[in-house]
């Protein structure tokens, strides 16, 4: 069933869910926080992009000129409605498969590409749940990680900024995909469900062509040990709102 | 000025230093506390050992086999005499190159390697500091990264582990050093100064021909806000004291 949601307090934004889909989650909301935007005219692409979360927390800032490609049509259409809703100049939404993206741009269009992939590798056991839709925001069944990095590799300007959010369990992985394709990882903020628990997720900048050097941001805890949210959680919820 | 001092509250331990030279740091503490034994009969060896703190803590674990390298003659000497001092049966010292150890010891023959290696990339400038044993220490001038790894990647057991502290910064070139040698990134361990700042320090464990999938472990903060040391830290001081 199709819902329209308060995305947050970002401004009163509504958001267009699936209650069945995949809906935006915190790693999502971590990622809108973690990109860097400056204060000048700049094109930004978000892959993958679902029912356009990033996009919708971002548009606020007028200077971006903002692009977000979703392959699945039904959700496509959701990001569509949510622009309509929410009356938004500032989104041009491509409904195309991530791995045409490449083709689809210039080498060095794009200033920030964001993307919030697919987290777990295809595995046959994966391809036979049965809602599809979930499945491929959720497995690497249409695009994985080493074909994201080839096309940010090819549509990021010189010096342009891949922002990213995964599984910390995947980071070689990622930090060597990055590398092959001269994207250099330059900051890392790791997130922790509590402060005594290890990492589960990770965020990531790489700058294209960039020099060598990374910086480990101080770690993001989201909940009290109680189990409640930190309060930097909550003010992430709230901004803008 | 050759000093004997409490090697902080480990079992009435004494270390050997020298008031010029380079004395052990947090750093050892940290990675001497970071090392995983098994409760079986274990072989290791410590690589850049300097006066031995790493062993002498380790010391009391009567399962090791304790091998030590330093290069410098005046370190060696007040590591020979920190063995005497603390009467210990443990630990055999070898006074070499460690880019030789590699050629000293046969493929396959460590269970654990622990490193704290020179931080710091060698330049014209770094030679050219007046403390050379300082230097040697601290810089890259007689080993660096990528000849640790060569090394760990010989003497290593099958599956052994290569314990390794480290600046923050370097990151990604130890990453690539080690997947380069097949020694696998297996946990890896931040340390913030304060919680509210970029890491600074960082603890790796790789494991040889090991599987991929990495963990990282909470954060381990060192100080409070207000500059005093974290109560887990002041644990590491006086373990087993």
């Amino acid at each position: 069933m199709e819902v329209i949601n308060n995305l947050l307090n970002y401004e009163g934004l509504k958001i267009v869910q699936d209650t069945e889909g995949f809906k935006f989650s915190l790693d999502t909301i971590l990622l809108a926080n973690f990109v860097k935007i400056k204060k000048t005219k700049t094109k930004l692409i978000d892959l993958c992009t679902g029912n356009i979360p990033i996009p919708l927390i971002l548009s606020k800032n007028k200077n971006l000129d903002i692009y977000a490609v979703e392959l699945q049509e039904k959700v496509f259409k959701q990001a569509q409605k949510a622009i309509k809703i929410n009356n938004l100049k500032n989104i041009t939404l491509i409904n195309e498969d991530v791995k045409n993206i490449g083709k689809k741009f210039e080498t060095d269009t794009f200033d920030i590409i964001t993307c919030n992939p697919p987290f777990f590798k295809f595995s046959e056991k994966t391809n036979s749940t049965k809602n599809k839709m979930k499945s491929i925001a959720r497995h690497e069944i249409e695009v994985n990680l080493l074909q994201i990095m080839q096309i940010s590799r090819k549509i990021l300007k010189n010096n342009g900024y891949l922002y990213i959010v995964h599984r910390t369990e995947r980071l070689i992985e990622i930090l060597e995909c990055m590398k092959k394709n001269n994207i250099e990882p330059k900051t890392i903020q790791f997130v922790f469900p509590k402060k005594s628990k290890e990492s589960n997720i990770v965020l990531i900048e790489g700058s294209k062509n960039g020099k060598s050097g990374i910086k480990i941001l101080k770690p993001l805890i989201v909940h009290n040990e109680d189990g409640t949210y930190k309060k930097n959680i909550i003010n992430m919820f709230g901004k803008g709102g």
